[in-house]
């Protein structure tokens, strides 16, 4: 037996007791006849210690263990003289009376402590080391206890979860397919799946109900900081149901990992419009940590001769608190910000309203201090606060606000990762319209329904019809979205036609779910988390990367796996592929 | 709200009350002068009653309803006049005040009933109807729960479920891998994984300690009837352990489906070598529903003349209980199934031991009464007894035996799919010998460990090197297997060299885990278990192919997704691939 007890159990409770344990060596020090040794393993830490005295042959051996030996101990468990009250198991240590090598270990290429000397690239290379880590292993924990406790959520509520196949056929809409050649039908591919989406749809066309699926999915993305090429949903879909039980389910949910997971009681969800969120926020997923909503003051600014705002369709300002005080060189900064490339603002127009109730702009040769003072208190300024006014085409500056209403709430440590606001975008717009390639595209997926009031501006005005169509949002973060499907054929066959599909073509690829619906689909929907997401925002994690046992890098390689690499001229032959690339 | 019930909930107790169902129409049928619809759920079934009299309007409704139409109804719940027993629903009926249908549906292509009058070719193309057939769908409901309790039980022991990546290397050993064309990296491949055996080796690197995950799998291997491209592990490994903890841990796990599930409470698990499995059923995964087990009696047969036996190195019998009564016929149909090329004995002995007590045999002219009666008694025979013999090479005959064995289980109806026997097989061979290649193959996988006693073993007679490895068998079906790995760098040295790898040659297919080894490896080792087979026998089916939702057939066809299929030159363009088969 390799141990009686883990590295993290043992308490002055236990006092006397001989006992076994094994693990690693997280450091061994000297301090004068005595060796200690901090032996880890996932459960936690437990000091051993070798006594010169008592057993010198014991400590030679001791003397010579490096950091990460994996040893094996027994010893009794004896109080310590001066206790750890950092450690759970810190009022005791274990006398050693007998140590066992079972590994050695090279020195590893960092250190294996909560914060490492190890850069990124060198801790993905190893990074079965980089998981020994307490913080990123306890990532991996929550992961784990995450994806148990939504299991059981939906359990309890008779979800069924339903595997649907990896291995699928190649549906050319959406993101790109990863594909699998097929050996036994050759010049054939299967594709990997981007979603189960028309899966879950077929299932509920079988009457499952409530189905549910904790499932990767695949997306052949040229990869941004967090995106990965496979990725994690919860996955469900119901029948029989309307948009409010299925905001009601997963509100439920997501209250449910809260409570569970880290005992915090999250009120119930505000609800905002796709159309408001645009407004106030300039974003479908706004931080709501922070308040610093827009306010639109194109009416105030004008005819007072300034052509910049005259000429543009929108003038937005926020109202940062207490920044009146903010340096020539903090605006500069704010200025420079908002004129990068990413963003790609003009200028930027700041009102300064001081403390001592004076008002002073970058644009007082066009306004007077009353012109501002109408600004500020449109936009519920108080004497001490900062007026951001940003102008131009309505929808890019709203974006552009976006940005910058996020950097103000970092710089005023506004978002704060212990706090969580959570609230659900509704009624999305059905269609977006896509400017060059002259044609409208759904928004979410050709089988998203309408709001029925709005199905019939589906002729006359396609681009206001709203979806019911909803994303949850937690800290600025989209977890997740879903939507109500359409299951009346006819208005089926009026969603391809606006989107310009003609029957052979949403036949072609859309063929089996259309069949299916010919037998009796019943009404439902559904909604998709990403958990990988949703981990990340519960640890606090800036990447999902970092809750991902073993992640891709930004090409999408496994760096310790050396994947994707070159396969033999064997596989090739078998799978009749000629590669048309120039060797390496 | 589409229903304030479901189909299967309602009883006596909520007579009187108005509820709102939905659901898919079962059957309707006309008497006098009423319509009475069955009306369906993934919950059960409920009977819908319309009334002539009362309502001719709905009841013209009514009668129109087809087939698998998807309807609402609103009405109260009346006490039936003629009870079904049968039904949980059975006491009551919905007398129907308004009815909503919700779709209507095309006439199935088969009966959507427990029985289907559909083949099994056109019930895959339509899985989706398929499905809604309450014993499919139930199949599905297992595969769920027991996946459930699995997660439960594993979580309870602190197992951690780890999400491995689906995208990982190809690795050149063991069966054939599916690849996936990297864009990002043109030339190179991802693999599917067969198994994540190297990564939660590495896992366990990383202090992990008890890892199990319910993962999918992929091998891109000619089909067989019961073998699918992508099936499902639970897969599981544990440091600082030996073999009898995954022993005990994973029979509990049996033991805790089997009781949860199925409420059977199955005995403790016996256990046999390998070695005496073989010599006593022919099988490593012999069904131990019944005896049978393999006689030798080669010793009792010599030197009578019967050249047969006398020039075979094995002699073996089985006897079949109650079977002297066999008719000429009935041996003939034996001797027919055992010459079978798939099976490819030579010929089948039989001795009947009469009612009577006399011996009468197919080698009467060889053989006395005295000899028959000594080979009866050391099988154990009794008077009405059939004794079958084979003979040839101990290995070939001994599967041919096995094979009898099974066939005479069917006859005399000694499967019984209701009765579980459970047995562990220990002690594999750590090595297969391949004649044609001249080498020795790991079994298992070539991180297996040798049984500590056997290792010196490696050297002078490799093939009788027992290894720490362990199966699952259920009713003749292997469930899942493992093993104790080597994590001393020197053993695995031994292992590959007696392997024929060389140090480059390891390095290469192995690299990473060699490496992740010289940081210190506990002692670790797992088990898998084939969550296909595993539900198959809880639900008594002969196929794993009834527990999977969307299967594939033996052509690695999804013939409802039409996948395989082509994809466009612009995916392959982008891919740099070319497809070296004619176009069809």
């Amino acid at each position: 037996m390799y141990r009686t007890n883990t590295c993290g159990e043992l308490r002055i409770a236990n006092l006397n007791q001989e006992v076994t344990l094994s693990g690693w060596v997280q450091k061994a020090r000297k301090f004068g006849g005595m060796i200690f040794v901090d032996l880890r393993d996932r459960y936690g830490i437990t000091q051993l210690v070798f006594n010169q005295e008592t057993n010198a042959a014991l400590c030679e051996q001791a003397v010579k263990l490096g950091r990460e030996w994996v040893i094996q101990v027994i010893g009794a468990v004896t109080e310590r003289s001066s206790k750890n009250p950092n450690l759970p198991t810190g009022d005791i240590e274990i006398t050693v009376s007998e140590l066992n090598v079972l590994n050695a270990s090279e020195t590893p290429p960092f250190t294996i402590e909560d914060e490492s000397d190890g850069g990124d690239d060198l801790r993905m290379k190893y990074r079965y080391l980089d998981l020994r880590r307490t913080p990123v292993r306890a990532n991996l924990e929550l992961r784990h206890r995450m994806a148990f406790a939504t299991r059981s959520y939906l359990n309890d509520l008779r979800f069924m979860e339903v595997e649907t196949p990896v291995l699928i056929g190649s549906t050319p809409e959406g993101a790109r397919d990863f594909i699998v050649p097929s050996r036994m039908n050759p010049g054939e591919f299967y594709a990997l799946p981007q979603s189960p989406q028309l899966l879950k749809q077929l299932l509920m066309v079988s009457g499952f109900d409530r189905y549910f699926q904790i499932v990767k999915c695949f997306r052949d993305e040229d990869l941004r900081a967090d995106r990965q090429p496979e990725f994690t949903q919860i996955d469900c879909e119901m029948s029989f149901i309307e948009q409010e039980d299925i905001l009601s389910i997963f509100e439920g949910l997501t209250k449910y990992l809260f409570e569970t997971i880290k005992n915090i009681d999250i009120p119930n969800f505000p609800r905002i419009t796709y159309a408001d969120a645009m407004r106030l926020y300039g974003s479908d997923k706004p931080d709501t940590r922070f308040g610093m909503q827009f306010v639109e003051i194109k009416d105030l600014t004008e005819g007072k001769g300034f052509g910049v705002f005259d000429s543009a369709e929108y003038v937005g300002a926020i109202c940062a608190k207490g920044c009146a005080s903010y340096t020539r060189k903090q605006l500069d900064e704010l200025t420079d910000f908002v004129k990068r490339p990413q963003i790609g603002a003009k200028g930027l127009v700041y009102v300064r309203y001081e403390a001592d109730g004076s008002l002073k702009s970058s644009v007082d040769k066009f306004y007077s201090p009353e012109d501002l003072k109408k600004w500020a208190e449109k936009a519920g300024a108080k004497p001490g606060d900062l007026l951001l006014i940003l102008c131009g085409e309505t929808e890019k500056t709203q974006k552009q606000l976006s940005e910058l209403r996020l950097e103000m709430g970092n710089r005023l440590n506004l978002r704060d990762k212990n706090k969580y606001n959570c609230l659900w975008v509704i009624d999305f717009p059905l269609l977006e319209y896509d400017e060059e390639l002259n044609r409208y595209f759904a928004k979410h997926h050709p089988f998203t329904s309408p709001k029925p009031e709005d199905i019939s501006l589906l002729d006359s005005n396609p681009g206001a019809v709203r979806a019911n169509a909803y994303d949850l949002v937690i800290n600025g973060v989209e977890i997740g979205g879903g939507s109500i499907r359409i299951y009346n054929s006819e208005l089926q066959k009026k969603m391809f036609s606006v989107l310009g599909f003609g029957d052979e073509q949403a036949q072609a690829q859309f063929g089996f779910l259309l069949n299916a619906f010919k037998y009796g689909a019943p009404p439902h929907g559904g909604i998709a988390f990403g958990l990988d997401r949703f981990v990340s925002i519960f640890a606090g994690l800036d990447s999902i990367r970092d809750c991902i046992a073993f992640p891709k890098n930004n090409s999408g390689r496994d760096v310790m796996f050396d994947a994707p690499s070159t396969i033999t001229q064997e596989q090739l032959d078998e799978l009749h592929l000629k590669v048309d690339w120039p060797k390496k």
